[in-house]
């Protein structure tokens, strides 16, 4: 495989919101970015705004071909769908990467029926906004953020690298590694657990008067609750054994909250508000 | 009593972050800002940036009747406290407001003990930090945010008016009325139901490696998990039944959106989804 560097060229498949957000911060960089998507109007706004140098809306040999990396930015069953229908026409060599949201059962998959001359080493970019499409996308989004590569035994010290590297040059602030389970199990609770949340709290009563009366903490719990039914549904369902065990985890927990003021436990509930304060402050120092 | 305007004299009892706030807004205004604080230092730092024109560390029977409006930014207990204590100081016709975080309890006892000469009129600013004290304080805190004043039969128009100019001069963006007890189940939705699942997700498990791995979701959900023990104990424990109903009103949903991931029910979770996305759009266009 060769190494990634500025000259490796870029293939996006999947042009929406991270697709589009990669391909901004990589040509910013001077690299050479292609893409494909379905949507017509996707590739033409890229085009007409420097955003790529190459687009089409069908799946071209010869842009395949020309790529060093290949990163798939599509909903999870429509990206092993693609791999199964057009893996014939990679060149040898080529790194293919995902933006995708869950990963062991993904991972497993993809290495399932991938040509044993390609590798694919997966990624989670921790970044992204409560809007869609190209015309959303910003390369900001991923300054001060999270990239997390979630290797396997199948893949070379050299993929890992060099899937690293697409990080770095993205933009991210950390790039860290964790195996396919340890990202299920820790994605099923800070993303989807508190997507859960979110969602609980703007449906489980009538609140549309409460835009009047709320200051800050309901509209931060509730950011997220903007959501993407389509792309998140399948998430959670591809996640649900880790998704379930981290609501149970929670929901035993706020019980325990409740029972304490249910039975005026105060020096107990000042106990869970002095940890909570401690461990929070941490995320704020780094 | 007196028409609120940009002559009248204002007394802050207690100048932490939120009087020290007041303080900042009212004081910018051009008008006369005094305060009484116990902390030495608080008293010191007001004066020496400008803050307050006059402040001790006394309760001072000159400077209170020297004002046309009291604002007391102090605890729920001690402000009860100290009405018991010093109410005899207070001029005829002076206004009292607050800025306590809970109101039907607060409201009846302070009804129940006041001079009828002097008028209360309870009001709740949506507006704060993470941290404490006067030298965090920051009037650009109300920028935006909600004003709520919660009269009873009690309270006058002309005492009302005051109230909510008083929240006009200080910078919110919406002066808004609720009964107390609207005002207890809306605080006990909005903000205490809030607060216990951010303790709860800092708690539920040892979650201090994440910082590493984690995406804005879990910062956005778990931002006010930095919390003050003493005062939202106080706070939990005063809305009690409030805070009760809300925590299971909203468990009960997140155990339907649980029961619909367990049994693969898609198409149900995505209504809850876009019902979800559907309500908070609306908090995004105000």
């Amino acid at each position: 495989m060769k190494q990634f560097d500025i000259e490796s060229k870029i293939l996006i498949v999947g042009l929406g919101l991270l697709g589009g957000s990669y391909a901004k911060a990589l040509s910013k960089k001077g690299m050479y970015v292609s893409a494909i998507d379905i949507r017509k109007e996707s590739i033409e706004y890229a085009l007409k705004n420097g955003i790529i140098c190459e687009g089409s809306t069908e799946v071209q040999k010869q842009m395949i071909q020309n790529a060093d990396v290949i990163v798939f930015a599509l909903y999870p069953k429509v990206f092993v769908q693609w791999i199964k229908e057009y893996q014939h026409l990679f060149n040898p060599d080529t790194l293919i990467t995902d933006v995708t949201g869950v990963k062991k059962c993904i991972v497993d998959e993809i290495h399932a029926i991938l040509r044993s001359d390609v590798e694919f080493v997966a990624a989670h970019p921790m970044a992204g906004r409560e809007v869609y499409g190209v015309e959303n996308s910003d390369d900001r989004i991923f300054n001060g953020a999270n990239y997390i590569v979630v290797p396997t035994e199948q893949n070379t010290r050299e993929g890992i690298a060099n899937c690293k590297k697409l990080g770095i040059y993205l933009g991210f602030a950390r790039i860290a590694e964790l195996s396919p389970e340890e990202h299920d199990e820790m994605i099923g609770f800070v993303s989807q657990l508190t997507h859960c949340i979110a969602i609980s709290l703007m449906t489980c009563c009538d609140n549309e008067g409460l835009v009047d009366y709320t200051g800050d903490s309901f509209r931060d719990l509730t950011r997220i609750a903007r959501i993407n039914e389509n792309m998140w549904s399948e998430l959670f369902m591809l996640n649900k054994q880790a998704l379930l065990t981290q609501m149970d985890i929670f929901m035993h927990e706020f019980q325990t909250i409740r029972h304490f003021i249910a039975n005026g436990e105060v020096d107990k509930l000042k106990d869970k508000m002095k940890l909570s304060t401690k461990r929070r402050a941490l995320f704020d120092r780094k």
